[in-house]
């Protein structure tokens, strides 16, 4: 590989244009497309919505004649096969284009390594990997579910400084501000499901649907409910926005009756602890399609998925504020008896929020407690 | 008041100067001067240790003749008293200077005013409030003694994401990483005392001295022990490299004796609930010329202090962990039953000290619990 700085500048306008779809593309990647000739874009696109053209449908059409002899920048490795949509790849070599460069290649075993072959049989030069990293950072959900077969998982958490998100008596509302709320719907806006715990529903009856920010599309809603514990009457299994699964470990139908009434699907996964088993629930996500997952829930379910391994990324959000010991906390496992048993985690980005702080963290590799 | 850019730089350049002094004033605040004539600097100098010559004395020597006709520019009002050394203003009046640019008056009563006043009496040019609230943050601790009877009181902490600071087991070194303890050793340096409670000599046994950076003090080492349970074996009370105290709410003199016998202060003052009044102990510590009051304590002896109002800044060193509800945390008071009454503070600075994270922030007036 070799790329001049052209190739980059293309290639980071593919990667915007790839995102102004951050909110729409789910189950599919996000993907841009910049078709340049003579170090001038001739044509650009991005993939809206699954069902409808991909982005380097969009681009040709744009450059029409023009794309002949030109460059295209992929964001993701044009597809090979006949989905919802005809390949990529054949339009691509249709068109004329010389050269295509892909940030990456397409991980989904339809196509993984079959685009780039297409477009090389026909005579056409290939490139992949420029700007990789911030291509695989734009769809983590998506590879995630394709690679590891389980959700990119984010857990949002609102707390004072000293770590405090609800009071004894279940006063949490409003701890951040305005922006942050707004910023969290952004966050959920993104993701392809939200997932929350029984002890939140019956504490907080969330929605878990956006509000605050402009969207097409609601993410789909799951309630972790081991005991079924919620209520068929709260408000998340009755605005019917989204899909809402309830995931539980009663396996008797006549309970499940009154939450299938109201059009939830109802998924009985068990483990053997009698709760539900949290990285069975996350597979079966993924086979459903969703690739970005958030969680939204309490102390417990946080420090579960903690514990179990399952979480990647945290978006801690924290108030200038102090709530004192009697209250709430973050995260519950078991007692560490030694401080090398820690979670460690590594600091993405730190910025304020309106009058809060967002500290973004990645989850290093669990180190069991001793 | 109107200052020309030129005086603005002058000024700055003294408080430069007066910051050198940072770790070794006490209890004499932090004083820098300049003396500048025809925009050029010929004298400058900084008051070094209590006791030694004043800042406008080492830049008058410097200036020599040149000081005729010149402008000088202190951080605080020149002393018109005989204290350890004889009145600046004097010498600022022999020397022949014109003009006298002071950022800020000195409260102290024994000056309050009257140097300016033998100044502009000797036909001194005379201005006041340049860069004041800079020059009042460089000796917030000189100034909270004299006008409020009370040291500046800054709490750190060190602790988790999730805000724990220790296992329940004890353990809780090394949470935070080697930059953040050289950072906490120079607020130690730079403070007149550093407190402590029983809790945490009992768990730690820590001497609360300076290593990790260089300086000619060592701050005074308070510890808060109501009922005596710490063992007077205790490291604290055996390095004799500052004065020691020891608050208590004991009165009986045999058990204050093996104390006494290491060379510590006892100070006998209990509250009405038969712990240490911890208000009549920070006036008793403003009394001995204590400014700057660092704590270094466990959540009880913080949450206490912060309860009471007598907080006034938090120097909160996060690690990049998360260590679980299980553990102990940074705070404690009384339960809060409303949301309004969570301590609200004020994010002064927020910025990585090696790889963890240090928050400043002002505590505003505490709300108490309904």
């Amino acid at each position: 590989m070799s790329f001049i700085a052209e190739d980059h500048a293309m290639m980071a306008r593919a990667l915007q244009l790839a995102e102004r779809a951050l909110f729409t593309t789910t189950p599919n990647p996000r993907v841009g497309c910049v078709i340049a000739k003579d170090g001038r874009i001739v044509g650009e696109g991005w993939h809206h919505q699954a069902g409808t053209p991909h982005a380097e449908v969009h681009a040709l059409a744009m450059a029409g004649l023009a794309a002949r002899g030109a460059t295209a920048y992929v964001t993701l490795e044009p597809c090979s096969h006949h989905g919802r949509t005809p390949p990529c790849a054949d339009a691509l070599v249709k068109a004329g284009v010389a050269r295509v460069v892909a940030a990456m290649g397409d991980p989904n075993p339809e196509v993984n390594g079959q685009g780039m072959k297409r477009l090389a049989e026909a005579g056409i030069e290939t490139e992949v990997g420029l700007l990789e990293s911030q291509a695989r950072e734009l769809n983590k959900g998506f590879l995630s579910r394709i690679e590891r077969g389980r959700p990119w998982v984010t857990v949002k958490t609102a707390s004072s400084l000293d770590g405090k998100t609800a009071l004894l008596n279940g006063q949490s509302q409003w701890i951040t501000g305005p922006e942050a709320r707004r910023d969290v719907h952004a966050l959920r806006a993104r993701s392809c499901a939200v997932l929350t715990g029984s002890g939140t529903v019956i504490a907080d009856d969330p929605q878990l649907t956006v509000r605050e920010v402009e969207t097409m599309r609601q993410p789909m809603r799951v309630v972790v409910d081991s005991a079924l514990a919620t209520s068929f009457d709260a408000k998340i299994y009755n605005t019917e926005v989204a899909p809402t699964w309830l995931a539980t470990a009663v396996a008797d139908p006549a309970r499940h009756a009154p939450y299938l009434a109201r059009g939830v699907h109802v998924k009985v996964l068990p483990a053997a602890d009698g709760r539900v088993d949290l990285a069975a629930l996350l597979s079966t996500l993924a086979e459903a399609g969703v690739g970005e997952l958030m969680i939204e829930a309490g102390a417990g379910l946080n420090g579960a998925l903690l514990a179990a391994g399952l979480v990647d990324e945290l978006y801690l959000y924290y108030a200038m504020t102090l709530i004192g010991h009697h209250a709430h906390g973050l995260f519950e496992w078991s007692e560490l008896t030694c401080l090398r048993n820690k979670q460690a985690v590594r600091l993405l980005d730190c910025r304020a929020v309106g009058a809060d702080l967002r500290l973004i963290c990645a989850v290093e590799a669990f180190r069991p407690a001793a």
